[in-house]
């Protein structure tokens, strides 16, 4: 594949590093909460849930409220579309990066 | 590596679309000049000379110019600096995408 039509592969929804990193830890884990992936990628509430935000909007992950106790919970699970955008993302960067 | 040190090692230099398909396509061809560059890229040529100032500004590519009969000719060479800074930025990418 020419190299135009591989930059063009890498998914600028999961290309950006915060983003690449929640799909990362959500491909790994299956699911993460808030408060585990803004630990796990050392980046502030706002900078997180603008993330999140688009991720969602682009029907990447889902995100379920819930209460544990009194205490709110959200958490984020990868969806079939996410899933495959990754996988497609992956194989894109593997192909650009070995062979220019 | 936590996550967050995994991010940190993904060079913003390298990192950025078009920057990341320039070191991709001289890693792999060892140099290229300015036209092949524009047209594995698919780019203008003012922001594929944006992009190959940064990477050299970094010394992570060295320009060459010369005369090819009457024509100028521009040839672009990575560095060791930035063939290092390449290997360290597909090690990094490659443990964050496959273990989040």
């Amino acid at each position: 594949m020419a190299t135009v039509r591989k930059l063009d592969a890498l998914d600028d929804v999961i290309h950006q590093k915060v983003r690449l990193g929640v799909m990362s830890s959500l491909m790994a884990s299956g699911e993460a909460d808030f408060n585990f992936l803004k630990g796990a990628l050392g980046v502030s509430d706002g900078n997180l849930s603008t993330h999140l935000t688009v991720l969602e909007d682009h029907g990447y992950i889902i995100v379920h409220k819930e209460f544990v106790g009194k205490k709110p919970r959200t958490t984020y699970t990868p969806t079939l579309a996410g899933r495959r955008a990754f996988e497609l993302y992956v194989t894109a960067l593997e192909s650009l990066v070995r062979a220019g």
